[in-house]
């Protein structure tokens, strides 16, 4: 295989991992250097390297993105150990017409608004660095 | 309750869910300020704010560590939304002493040479910021 094709099947392998987990443990780090990660559920669209995520504008994991724009991503399905390790660069963004063309009626209820809701704001990860790991249980070193 | 009570209660939930989960994501920084998780096993012991595992000498991993000694780690049981979230310090042993503390007879096939193995090193992990999350699917914030 030619490593642009291997890429792209790196990248479509990738891409239904995360479609199929679709909740993120999104890592920021803190202003005295920790790292904080939560659950967030990743937009539908299929993964071609970036990544979009709808959340609270009055959330604290965007003033500490804001400060540091470094993320990290990790997907995990624990009943057959798949994991997913992402690395980024996130922007945080208020634009209605993103989040229109984003939009999902599953999204309704936490946002009432809709698109134009004054509490939306969108979060769009470009990763730089990809890594997966599938496999049994049984092969798993320490 | 009182907060001490409380912080206890969170300590036993904590070391209950990583017992229960055993492999985490653990994400250190690279060279280049990016984010880098892979899955690793938690060493059996109870959780009381340190955490142990076992490794290969050679791992980059550890060279990460070394540069950049904090660390964060997750834990994923995703067919329940069981989150957490770790931050922590971490540091590299190569102490027999402690190996031999530490072993347990399912490491034999990761070291062959048992706790003197030329090629353990152990990673201890002071957490110093923990949350997490255990709920129903239909409550997930975005």
């Amino acid at each position: 295989m030619s490593p642009e094709t291997e890429r792209q099947q790196a990248i479509r392998t990738l891409a239904d991992l995360i479609g199929q987990i679709r909740i993120a443990m999104l890592t920021t780090v803190t202003p005295e250097g920790g790292f904080r990660s939560r659950p967030l559920t990743t937009h539908g669209a299929r993964f071609d390297g970036d990544l979009w995520f709808l959340t609270r504008l009055g959330s604290p994991k965007l003033e500490e993105m804001r400060q540091h724009h470094r993320v990290g991503l990790t997907y995990v399905r624990s009943d057959d150990n798949t994991y997913v390790s992402l690395s980024g660069t996130a922007r945080i963004l208020v634009d209605p017409g993103k989040a229109e063309e984003l939009w999902d009626p599953s999204y309704q209820g936490w946002f009432p608004g809709g698109p134009t809701d004054p509490d939306l704001a969108l979060i769009n990860v470009t990763v730089d660095l990809a890594e997966y790991w599938t496999a049994p249980a049984l092969t798993w070193p320490l």
